[in-house]
């Protein structure tokens, strides 16, 4: 793809089509200017092969803002939509329609509330809430899903890394087998959620970021080929970075001739005066030999040296191997929590991609609109009981427990203040009757979870850097019960919907229910329906 | 992310950290300019929830070249990995590797001999191979993995899909759910698997396609909130687009309301001269739903409209939601057949993401370089027996049987020349003695499919249409035995290797664990290893 076109993928036209075809319905009807409410939220966590998450973490709101603050509606867009016909072989969008677009900027009139980067976020609360003019609205829909689920499905898979890993560093190595160019978002996500560094070169540039990695096998088959042996190839490795020596040691047999000629090489270096890193294994039975390799390094005095594990890692292998280490260790007299300690993880496609549950299931739906007589709530019944939608202009809130853990979200209208009641009713959002009662006195706080963060195309704050967005991570983890934290069969955390939600919600359904059942006077031959 | 930052993350540094720091070691050793030979293939198919695919669609190549074509390692590319700094907080890259990188074209000295996209290929056969100066290809693998990987990973989805769906038409709406901006790779790569047409609007431009979609929830619910009901909605959307009228009946009560919603508008659309498109289902049982929406538009006379469906479909679903109209559709009195070529299947999340199996395992190796005395074989043994690597000049044929339908792939030394011999033995690639012998008389033709795409920085032809690569690849799903493309269970295609190239394979790996038994004499207290 040329520049100018690979431009073009990335401006306003970055959305589906259905967005620009419901804007120009809009528009015919005089509503595009209309203002309208947006709820984005997603419906459940992600699930790796029947082991669901309990909980995510948000990311990828930087660069949405980047794209609502940098981008118009050009005159090219306008000329490829002009083209564009229909069945009948007319042209889908008429010239009204298409003025009122041209140099429009995406975010114009839009005021966006938002969870920021990096936060903990749970199913069925809105992450995100956009306000604004109705078309405009629309138009955005398809560019907010794509920046915001990905990263926060990657981010969500990183801390569950980091929750396996310990203390251990996690390397993302997914750049090679990610989707395409996603995996810049993918890795900066990565970062968020807890990953300690990445390889992807360019991002860390970008980011400010210190890349990570060291060698792989065709390093080592080069000098072989060339008759120096992996030896040669771990020398020549050890002269270029002396103080930088990881060595990857399983391109011909590991504990055979890897690690001795690795310690040959370390040997060396330290009789010049170079520390050496350490080694990687990317094959085989990575604990098993993780142990036997730390036999032979610790004999030999490098009691330190790093041990990378890679080759499809992901959370449960992880701890697999973790729990298979403290088990093996003392067979071979080595300290099993030293080893452990001294760990490190590169993790590439199931992080990058999330293997398992490749998408997270965020949504974008209408929840009202203004009418002529004030705000309308917005409703949808659906055919599936889980999509029946929660309408209204909501706030949410967390509370945490007298221990400082958070203990539920609480998704309320915004005219309600839970925070002044002295006793709250929890409602399960889709289970009637299913309820949980709370006094004020059981909590130490509430916090609101959604701030402004654009209005009107433009930020209203200054991005925060990496460092803080993973330190946000890091503490909302913290605060989170080690129940709903951990990686198998997570304890489900508590979204809940306030009374008067609730109401609202089952009152709006009814409406709708008895409004279909009005026109339910479909053709005769159907009548069974 | 800013324009500038992001092209840098396109550019040069597009790569994985290791790969320059083994281009350095490289340097060093006086290595950079001697020509090799990397193999790129993958290992293994798709495997979907235990349903592995039969065969892989190639795709991407194009991209691919347009990077090598267009990246230079430019002077801010170099200035950051001026400042790139290692543990002792030393350089990491000195100033003459930086040199020899500066102003360098990705492609420059390099040749690539590749299958074209659009074609089917197989595990364990290359797809494609590069030649050039050591440093320049060990450079170049990330973003040569990157490029293919995933859009190979799409394009073999849409293919299964494409089984699937018989004669539907299969419409990608991925861009909400897929992995950032690794959505345009995908969609096209869609599209060349077997997709009819994509929602991403950006990218259609850029491929001079139509993009396609109608109208989400938020249009009824934006009518039902203002008081004009989903009636109003379809009429209003009706009115925007007569001639490109598919209504989505699913936002209240798809059968007791949509539906004969949808069948007033058409009737006051067909009064008026045209003639409605369809309906979109995307809740609920979808087979009975399509059946019972079927019933309903026939008994009104719109016995042809279309009927789309979609709610993470996935070629698994699409078989069951055809089986069961089959079965239910005659309880109401509605022809299966007519009903099963009015369905089209709108398919997002496990498409674009390649759900159950988000992946390609493509690899990059060293498989020769040239020593003192001509080109000397690269091996790699390994402690994963499946990961062992075939060394050398590898060509790649396909067998054709006297029906003309593929029979194998065969892996052979380029020096052989399998089309002059009279009988071949193909040798299974890692079971020792499972061989099959063929007589050039079973054979109907045989094909070699790699093609030189890339000679010394420039693409050697033109890139095929799009409706070109479509037609290539329509063209050997066709040759493809029924048995390999069914969606479950396929039968397994014959990848194998000649004689003397199983032989030489053999050869250099026991040549290797002789050279690691003669080295292996490590630390006395692991001498039980």
């Amino acid at each position: 793809m040329n520049d100018a076109d690979w431009r073009t993928t990335q401006g306003a036209m970055f959305t589906d089509l259905y967005e620009i075809t419901m804007a120009q319905a809009y528009f015919r009807h005089g509503l595009h200017e209309r203002p309208a409410r947006f709820d984005h939220f997603f419906r459940d966590y992600p699930d790796y092969g029947r082991h669901k998450a309990g909980f995510a973490v948000s990311a990828g709101l930087a660069w949405l803002l980047d794209w609502l603050e940098e981008t118009r509606w050009r005159d090219e867009d306008l000329a490829y939509l002009k083209q564009v016909r229909g069945r009948a072989g007319e042209r889908l969008f008429d010239d009204a329609f298409l003025e009122w677009l041209r140099g429009r900027g995406v975010g114009e009139g839009v005021t966006i509330r938002a969870v920021p980067e990096g936060r903990v976020v749970h199913a069925e609360a809105p992450v995100a809430i956009a306000e604004g003019p109705l078309a405009a609205l629309q138009l955005l829909e398809t560019s907010l899903l794509n920046h915001l689920n990905y990263p926060t499905l990657v981010a969500t898979k990183a801390a569950r890394l980091r929750e396996a890993a310990v203390d251990g560093t996690v390397l993302d190595f997914g750049i090679r087998r990610g989707h395409e160019r996603g995996v810049h978002a993918g890795s900066r996500a990565a970062l968020i959620g807890g990953v300690d560094a990445t390889s992807n070169t360019g991002l860390a540039f970008a980011l400010g970021e210190t890349p990570k990695g060291t060698h792989a096998h065709a390093l080592v088959q080069a000098f072989m080929a060339l008759g120096s042996g992996e030896l040669g190839a771990f020398e020549a490795y050890a002269e270029a970075f002396p103080d930088d020596c990881l060595l990857l040691v399983d391109t011909v047999d590991t504990l055979g001739s890897g690690v001795p000629n690795a310690i040959r090489v370390f040997e060396r270096l330290r009789e010049r005066g170079h520390e050496p890193v350490g080694i990687r294994l990317d094959s085989g039975d990575l604990a098993h030999l993780a142990v036997r390799s730390a036999q032979q390094l610790n004999a030999a005095g490098f009691e330190d040296a790093t041990i990378v594990l890679s080759n499809e890692l992901d959370e449960l292998t992880i701890q697999q191997i973790r729990t298979q280490i403290v088990e093996e260790a003392p067979r071979y007299d080595v300290d099993a929590e030293a080893l452990l300690g001294r760990l490190g993880y590169g993790v590439g496609t199931r992080l990058i991609t999330s293997q398992g549950d490749a998408a997270l299931d965020g949504v974008y739906k209408l929840v009202g609109i203004r009418g002529d007589d004030g705000w309308e709530p917005a409703v949808k019944l659906s055919e599936t009981p889980e999509k029946v939608l929660v309408p209204g202009d909501k706030r949410v809130w967390r509370l945490y427990d007298q221990r400082g853990m958070a203990t539920a979200d609480l998704v309320a209208l915004s005219s309600e203040a839970p925070e002044e009641a002295d006793s709250l009713t929890l409602h399960h959002p889709n289970r009637t009757n299913v309820r949980r009662e709370l006094q004020r006195g059981e909590l130490s706080g509430m916090e609101p979870l959604l701030e402004e963060v654009f209005r009107d195309g433009r930020r209203t704050s200054d991005e925060p850097t990496l460092d803080a967005l993973r330190e946000r991570c890091r503490a909302d983890l913290e605060r989170l019960d080690p129940g709903v934290r951990r990686v198998l069969r997570p304890h489900l955390y508590h979204v809940s919907l306030s009374t008067k939600l609730k109401e609202l919600r089952d009152e709006m359904v009814q409406k709708a229910q008895e409004a279909a059942e009005r026109t339910d006077d479909g053709p005769s031959d159907a009548s069974g329906s």
